[in-house]
């Protein structure tokens, strides 16, 4: 049983990713945190607040971060062209909920749960790692207490998809993921290497909603939009980026992962970037010396991931 | 015929270089111009007059750059590991030479000479880019009079080998790097993603020596401690990094090409990463807009390349 803290900003993809970890038989879900990013965190936190509202989930909702760690770091225009202007695809999100979030931070929240479960606490992170950090620096000690990190971010071996050097979820706050690719914990990295290959088509969101009902049905509602940007972007279908870190978690045998140590630049044209040292590369002194070894993964296997979402969500 | 200023930082493998393109019947050389970097300009201009003399060069010598463009950029350590205390190997080399460094500056000499003859002259730059860089800054029109620039650096798709991020070339002066990459004169870059394929053994070190009689002798004698050092970085030879960028000029046809524009991250963890934004990639604005289309090096047949070397220095 993976017992989960999920950290995301819905989001589209982040819908689908809660959904699959919902019904996920071997996932307790223990928290939900939000952070900026698909949208501002106001709205982010009130998404995750819907989701759980129609989901029926149990778990709490705690809003985290409004911005990067860095405070003058470059402003982010929200991405409405991608997850609609209020981060949900423009799907009719009521703005009375009976649901309310929890009163602690998601920082907060993150660090009483891990430390009240040593060793059982898994972080899934899919947005900027703002929370993660902060965590991490109020309360050092939750690096060696969680049982695993794994996040949506990076662009390892390929280009970014915010600038050509950089993944949005790392650009977004690079900082705060530096901290976390260098924190002594296992991270497991889901960057643009493998998620960009996870392509899911309006058959394939039909046949979701098919298997998984009303839930799944919401899911397709709220990607259709997403659905055409990446079909406008040369994609075969919506990339499911978020929902691939929860499988990586569930099922990792189907990824293919290379072991390194990351630094994130922070500066310059190459802002955002993961830089991997790969473990046993010979090399003078350098930056990335001494850092923890993580998991990046390199390569997936697309269409069992799709398989193993549709079979999640008709549970 | 391809007229060629040859600026480099002998250096080993910049002297099998020089004598390629020495050798070479549709090579025309026209100048070599020094720069700091496999040791120091004073090291690299006299063992650049050295070989001048041992080989009969026509080719005036001028001396370049002694450091980058940004003064105060992180100080370089001679890598005396790798090309010996002298620059050459630890070759002996003798204090009084027979000849004698052109009086002008390198820059000066390739801004003269470009201007000389338009259209005509290809510059090879096989160490720090920071002569490219100055020629340019004091006469912009050059780089729409040469005919075009080939370059050993960088390390596109591959790590670097001064950092995780950065090849030594462009990490050596990455300001001089990023103007010699955005000006609009076209680039072919040779980098570490094709030139670690090229290696040469001992065994071909004595071919070489063989069929090219006392001129590649001195090629042996030279690079002797340099192959002990790939050997023992776990190469099967010495890597001919720079008279790659010579052979992409006289055999484009041994090397696959993709074409992108280039910004070199200056600042940071990434200082010296060449980042290509691959032709066609869509994308919102970026700093890489609206600048020059380069060729990026991203294959080779390395049987071919060090054929080639051998058939070229028989003749």
């Amino acid at each position: 049983m993976h017992n989960v803290i999920f950290d995301t900003d819905p989001g589209v993809d982040d819908a689908l990713a809660l959904l699959y970890l919902h019904k996920h038989p071997q996932v307790n879900l223990l928290a939900v945190t939000t952070v900026f990013g698909n949208a501002a965190v106001e709205s982010t936190t009130h998404n995750a607040l819907f989701l759980k509202q129609a989901w029926g989930l149990d778990a709490p909702v705690a809003r985290g971060a409004a911005g990067p760690l860095q405070p003058d770091a470059q402003p982010e225009a929200w991405p409405v062209h991608i997850h609609g202007d209020n981060g949900l695809g423009n799907h009719p999100v009521p703005a009375q909920l009976d649901v309310a979030a929890d009163p602690r931070s998601a920082h907060q929240l993150i660090i009483d749960l891990v430390r009240a479960q040593p060793g059982q606490v898994t972080l899934v992170a899919v947005g900027r790692m703002t929370n993660l950090a902060l965590a991490l620096r109020e309360a050092p000690d939750i690096a060696s207490l969680v049982r695993g990190v794994v996040i949506m971010g990076g662009a390892f071996h390929v280009n970014g998809n915010i600038t050509p050097a950089a993944e949005a979820n790392i650009w977004g706050d690079a900082e705060a993921a530096d901290i976390v690719f260098t924190a002594s914990w296992p991270v497991i990295a889901i960057g643009l290497d493998v998620t960009t290959q996870v392509e899911m088509d309006r058959h394939g969101l039909d046949a979701l909603a098919h298997a998984g009902g009303a839930d799944a049905d919401l899911v397709r509602a709220l990607s259709q939009d997403y659905v055409d940007f990446y079909l406008q972007a040369g994609h075969k279908g919506m990339v499911v980026h978020d929902c691939c870190a929860c499988i990586a978690l569930t099922r990792p045998e189907l990824f293919e992962f290379e072991h390194a140590s990351v630094r994130v630049a922070t500066d310059g044209v190459a802002r955002g970037m993961t830089i991997p040292k790969p473990a046993g590369m010979a090399f003078g002194p350098s930056v990335w010396d001494g850092q923890a070894m993580q998991s990046i993964a390199i390569g997936v296997d697309a269409s069992a991931v799709l398989a193993d979402i549709e079979k999640t969500l008709s549970l």
